[in-house]
């Protein structure tokens, strides 16, 4: 299948930041073309949306269920062969159901649907029907949180006892829902984003990045949400002490109202031998502490990497690649595992790492063990 | 009173860290000289300690009760005007107590005391002798911090929100008490250290400094404490989450256990309009962040900072200050305080800013309360 | 003209870094597509290239003659707009004029060229023709870049005095190019890099960088250049001390014998009532400082950067961008300017800010001044 | 000689702050104590000061003329034993000079002296005397300065190649000297400063370091001096590019009207094997590159540094030590050399490595052969 890949978009229209980050994160690599969309549920706006993306007018599609439908008549030589859902959360699972079911691969945005019954269905339907659905948990695709996964799977700091991590953002330290900002309004909104407010936008990729870099479950969550800003309906603002599979603890902090702060996740995680450190703001860097040595800053790029940090990078150390390269990531991994599926040919768990749906499903149960033990006056939720 | 102060002091022969530091700081100003000590409760190492000291031999005393029956009887020209206690935390109370009723004045290390009972003692005996004792909550006396509570006191910040202050160290990552190393043999012993072992050694420097700058006070504890390291008998690791009296929210680490760091106290406090931060081992940087502005790094110094921390700078900007001055502070505000009650003039509250012993009373309720969380199943545990 | 423009490739097959990277940043916005290229000069590996970049085979020529001729008898709806040449440099010039004799735009590697003649005879091809030459300057595509020369522009910080960049790079610090390091190779042998070796590589870069944040010119140049690893023909390290057009001074260091080093170009400019500080290697921060202010780091991303540091964004605040979104903004200026040529409509000079064929020449200029200052006894040597 | 030695101050007086510094850093160890000063030609002066001082009033002098001959005068028990010259560069000789002769052992600010005749003569003084002399390049003091020399002597960067040196401040951005700013009128003028403006207060400073640390000599001096601000007699900016005896090279800058700078020097030395990088403003840390590892980071205050950096810490790591510890050490290895020279006894030349007047004379010479420099149009000037 020595071919681009053909990609279609539910959502993404005008004014979407993230469809236009799917866009280019899917075609970086020359892997993959955007050629049709469902791009808003007014045929105007996806027109236009069409245009501006130089799709063929024929392919913007006034409905998901129309793009499905269109696609999968047209010959394979043209036909779409995934979708990217970039709408609202209550708009993730009917569309990802349908194009799995009518034969499509499915790109997700995080947290992967609407409620926890959602998630099991949706995990179902890929059993079923053995497509394929990726997550895109972002933060998972830089080089440098390969390499500390890597690192950490082969002992390099033993065995683990704290994980840190953290997710400040500012940007919803004031009512902004309310003066017409769209990515604050729906993700307010319980109607639209589901129970969970911060601890469902970015208290999930914490709990995903944690997980993934150490290779250990949570078990048991002390969670204090709070709804910060007046008036608001969903939590702004998490604190939660973890305990993990193996008997470590740890500390997730996913906080929107951080006055002045940008988007800054940080995963830090202590072993017997040592410790790691990585910051999403400075990515390419990855510190690595040890019990009586010198510091070490690992660097993407040079020679002395994993080769799964290797694999993950375009750029000779000193070029430093960021958001959109990790986002990249995830499709880079996805598509290998859409070729292989069509191919039949296995090339490798580690080539094909990206969030699928098991880890939207565990994001889902995350959020919900947050929710539940948020109510609760006991100490200790236990999840799963 | 324009002469030196005459400084003693309990503990501090050889191997002491904590003795030398105190009289390095006590000293620093030019404003007070080690004059004395019952540096060792054997005599021949308290001698040894005092010639290195290059005390005259006769006041290098075998113990406290000989030094402050010698000390009281010598001429008001020679006499030691104070006395600074740096034994472990079970020898801090009774040296304390006689100190301040043969009318001493005290300076004593963080934790207090022992136990809450001798906390309270200890606030009463200082009400009635009116002598004056300060507790070395060191990091309180770095001038960027006085900064930061100057900028939250005059409302920069907006209201508080969220306080996150973490203290992560490595260095009991193993099992170091067994193997000579002295320092962690009684801070891991309850029989030295009290009830609490990491939370009493550094959480509680956490904490004060959480209140220092913020203004606000503790008042509900939703604590995790462990004791990371096999055998051992206190935690050597902490996870709090807090509620303030404002209403705020917070997090507070503490833990001895993150293999490879180093001392690495550092604050965070975000309000209504903005967030600032603060590390020690960077401690003459001050990071402010506004809500759309760039953030901005105060740096010790320079002429646009606050009274507050002015007063507390020996050095123009670009020229570090660092633990030792912080610790000077604490001292020099300690010796206005001293001067001041010798000369009956008052002298200003802001330049008498010294942890004193309602502040150490505080530091040993929060160790209570944090023990008595670590062990309830409830999620939260009331504060005073 | 609402399609994307179709590029074609000089050089860029398999081995080739820097050929991925023109794709991935001539395509990021999804305003551009390869369709073809002369990928090599070796018939099969051109072909092999074509399939890997999923071209069609038959665009895959095997010459640029080839591909010019071909192409140039193409449908207008089908043909090459452009072409990116990314050859070593002798092979620069050839396939330039040819390209902007036939008709196509081109975008080729700094330096433009070969030797100051051809560069010259460019510039004249350029005004002939009217077609549309870029030269990467890759850097000054940053965000924060365009910050830095927009407050400058703006006086912030007062007229200029002192402009520091160095460009510290170590991957030549051993004599690779004795061990099969491709890159190596040809940028150390002056056949085909020409008289330059760091000066011409990455010294360019930084001189460059110099006059377009600080709208200043070189006018005196006092070089020295080395070539430090023995054998070596080429300079491989170089310091340089400048005067500009204003009065200011300055000092240009470049060198890729520092050991370690990554690709670390940095440049700091101060002025009479401030300065500022920008590192490639963290390139979403601006540090501004003020003679008696707070620093204040500016961040990618943010409402307060300029009109022309928001032109040049795609992702919110704390996402970074990179090296290939830096790429890609030199390409979305050209392109503009190449979409201006064709409707006759014009853009406005803000956005088709690239270097143009005019700083290809000062390029080559400033070689051709600091070889001929290197070579001299007298401290100064003057550039044009 | 088991008792503090006894300091006096030449200068000093209120307003003086490097004064306040000389003796603090000299009292620091509690191995000395000041005890006399001529702390100010006006004898009223002197007096307050004395006072300020805590010192006995009968020592509190009105020139150093009388505070040698009384002195001198007093019993071996109580005699000063060294002094401390803390006044502008053209009271330094003199002072020094008389001390040396009446048999005292002398610090001295840098720039030693006013004019290489008067270095040379120093030079002579001291042969014949006997006595010892300390030039307080205050940065070579510094823990991790002293490991960055132990790596290189221990050859883990391997032969020198680049020494880059900077030293950029920005409080002479205007001028200041003709607003009352002292610190700035005298360094401005020629008939108290010498010849050399910023070259001789922090260019001086830069030249040591560099030698210190690389243990290389500057043998070569391409020299641009600039007086930047309209109406200024001296130079305020320096740009310098060096060769080295063992055919290094590197670059010096050394500018006061870097407007927002502190006090930032920095050292970056580049060999065949790696790099390291030290900064002032954050001293604690020294980075360490090698070819193709990661970066390390240390620290001070930890076991894996060498014998000549922990022989200069104070405090645990983590626990920062400044400027105020760095200038400490000049004074803790001076002592020792005085120590040894009334005891007879080596204590070895790594614990007594301090400046002494052959770099005093090393100094002048580089200011004098930069001045050279810079007033001529051949590129090279040759250093000794």
């Amino acid at each position: 299948m020595s071919r681009k890949l053909r990609m279609g978009l539910v959502g993404g229209s005008a004014g979407s930041f993230i469809g236009r980050i799917h866009r280019i994160a899917a075609e970086l690599d020359g892997e993959a073309q955007l050629v049709c969309g469902a791009f808003s549920s007014d045929a105007a706006r996806s027109r236009a949306a069409g245009e501006a993306y130089h799709v063929e007018p024929s392919r913007a599609y006034a409905s998901y269920f129309e793009m499905f439908e269109q696609e999968r008549q047209l010959p394979a030589s043209e036909r779409m062969d995934f979708v990217a859902i970039v709408t609202p959360n209550h708009v993730h699972y009917e569309p990802a159901r349908l194009a799995l079911e009518n034969g499509f691969h499915v790109v997700i945005d995080k947290p992967m649907c609407f409620s926890m019954e959602q998630a099991l269905s949706l995990q179902k339907i890929v059993a079923q029907t053995k497509n394929i659905l990726a997550v895109t948990y972002t933060y998972s695709g830089y080089p440098m949180v390969k390499e500390a996964k890597a690192l950490i799977a082969a002992g390099r700091i033993g065995t683990l006892r704290k994980i840190y991590v953290e997710y400040p953002q500012g940007w919803l330290s004031t009512a902004v829902e309310g003066k017409g900002q769209r990515q604050a309004q729906w993700r307010t909104d319980p109607d639209r984003s589901g129970a969970g407010g911060a601890i469902g936008d970015i208290g999930t990729h914490a709990a995903h990045l944690a997980e993934y870099v150490s290779g250990l479950r949570i078990t048991g969550i002390n969670a204090v949400l709070t709804a910060v800003v007046a008036g608001r309906r969903l939590d702004d603002d998490s604190a939660i002490i973890l305990r993990f599979d193996n008997g470590a603890s740890g500390v997730l902090t996913a906080t929107q109202v951080a006055a002045g702060e940008e988007n800054n996740l940080r995963i830090r995680i202590y072993g017997e031998k040592g410790g790691l450190d990585w910051q999403q703001v400075e990515p390419n860097s990855l510190t690595l502490r040890f019990l009586n040595e010198p510091a070490q800053t690992l660097r993407a790029g040079w020679g002395y990497l994993s080769p799964e940090a290797t694999e993950y990078s375009r750029t000779p150390a000193g070029h430093p690649e960021g958001y959109l390269e990790a986002f990249a990531n995830i499709y880079a991994a996805f598509f290998r595992a859409v070729r292989a599926h069509a191919s039949g040919k296995d090339v490798g768990a580690a080539r094909c790492d990206f969030p699928d749906v098991d880890a939207g499903v565990r994001g889902m149960a995350f959020i919900d063990a947050a929710l539940r033990s948020a109510q609760s006056d006991q100490k200790w939720t236990s999840f799963l």
